[in-house]
């Protein structure tokens, strides 16, 4: 697999940054991990605005323009022939003076690289087994928005996750409020209305929530952002996740408890899949 | 300046890690920064316990022992012949499958480097411009009391001292209390008395923390873990902060508000260094 590493494609074992890069002295930086499906990107504009409102809140100047960075994405797309992948996109500040002044530090250091998986098109949605974890995130707080290089909450409850040898970990916040999970988005069905707990609870701003919440919309379901616990979310008709990398999953185990399959759930992975295959798929037809 | 890396020294711009390691995708790591002057490091094992500590709660296996590292650490300060500087340890999980999970990341990546300082000795102790940032750290946050390499908090508050030409900003909690400085401990004197904010309001074990309460009972000193809110502390008889790469520093001024200059902290300002030229210049002077 070819890297792109600040300008250049280079081979995985030839894509080094500087010990003194930010990025692994701090996680001083941002990423995106977007889907590739048919060879095509789904929903760049989306993770390139979160990248780009992210940029703006730890003021770290994007060296590419959206146009840029998607054509360069592209063609390693192309180059890697790869079909059905996860695209990362990392952005760190780069290297700059000792400490964490971020003053000096003016060239990014640009590094995207390719994961395969497998094709979304007919198969079946999985099922996850999902815990809640001992770790918490701290509620209302504005860096959860981004998707930030700083993971090791995440890092911690997904390591929570493999102990149960289960697929996700939900996290609660300080206050209490189950929120999302190390990797996901939260959604839950109950009396026919899809529910995600809101933003302002200090949850990462996920593409792939949005999709849900305008897949609901077209579909006429019901949605609202709702604060939840977890001995609700146990009670609820059908839990599932949204994120980038697999689209929409199912829970069927919350903690050990077993949880209901609900069909509202299974209609929305279908339009999610459908939409993805719509909009990836679309060009290579023609 | 030579960089321990992975077992060899090697030059700073041939000091290259990959970019799938997890300290630069995720900052799934931990460091330290020790004091060297004399050519030695002061309170090495201070700070191998806390990369210890943290290690064990990432639950990242240390590759190298307490003596394997200082070993490693003194051969660097030799090979450069630093007699006055900073060391960095960088430990990172390296690199694992793709995703939070730490599963398969089982060669943890060792970083050491050097920063050149200017000597303790005799030198006026710095009065440092101080602010208060708008960055809120959560209460009682049990990863702040590691070094883990997640610092963009720190790195905000930092920018927002260096908007405002300040040395340092001093970080709130969620529980509206000021808990630390973006890379130093908080001290203030009232009525004779030392504060600190308690470990349990979520901040960094600071090892220069630990010994400048230690330099306080050696000088019958009362001290005592506080609470404290912005206006308590622009009423103290004076501020200072500690941090392992600068010593002991005083306050001159919080948000603009000139701080007094308090006679107690020049007298721990002098303990501390006389402290430091001792245990680091006693092996080279017999």
């Amino acid at each position: 697999m070819l890297v792109f590493l600040n300008g250049r494609f280079v081979r995985e074992t030839e894509a080094g940054i500087s010990v003194f890069d930010r990025g692994f002295l701090y996680g001083d930086g941002l990423f995106e991990a977007v889907r590739v499906a048919n060879g095509r990107m789904f929903r760049w504009t989306e993770h390139f605005v979160r990248l780009e409102k992210g940029a703006w809140h730890l003021k770290l100047r994007l060296p590419l323009s959206n146009e840029q960075l998607r054509r360069r994405a592209e063609e390693l797309i192309c180059r890697n022939a790869a079909m059905d992948a996860v695209l990362r996109v990392t952005i760190s500040r780069g290297i700059g003076q000792r400490g964490y002044s971020p003053q000096g530090a003016t060239r990014p250091t640009v590094v995207m690289s390719l994961t395969p998986a497998q094709p979304i098109r007919g198969k079946r949605p999985p099922q996850w087994k999902v815990i809640t974890s001992s770790v918490r995130l701290p509620a209302g707080e504005p860096l959860a928005m981004y998707k930030t290089c700083n993971k090791l909450p995440q890092i911690l409850a997904r390591a929570e996750a493999d102990l149960c040898e289960a697929d996700e970990a939900l996290l609660l916040n300080t206050d209490g409020f189950v929120v999302e999970g190390s990797s996901s988005n939260l959604f839950w069905v109950q009396r026919g209305v899809v529910h995600t707990p809101p933003l302002a609870s200090g949850i990462l701003q996920g593409v792939t929530r949005s999709v849900v919440l305008d897949i609901c919309r077209l579909m006429r379901l019901p949605t609202r952002e709702t604060n939840v616990k977890v001995a609700q979310l146990r009670r609820a008709a059908g839990v599932f996740l949204s994120l980038s990398s697999w689209g929409v999953v199912g829970a069927r185990s919350l903690d050990g408890h077993k949880l209901p399959d609900c069909p509202i759930i299974g209609s929305i992975l279908a339009a999610y899949e459908e939409l993805v295959w719509k909009e990836t798929a679309g060009r290579q037809k023609r």
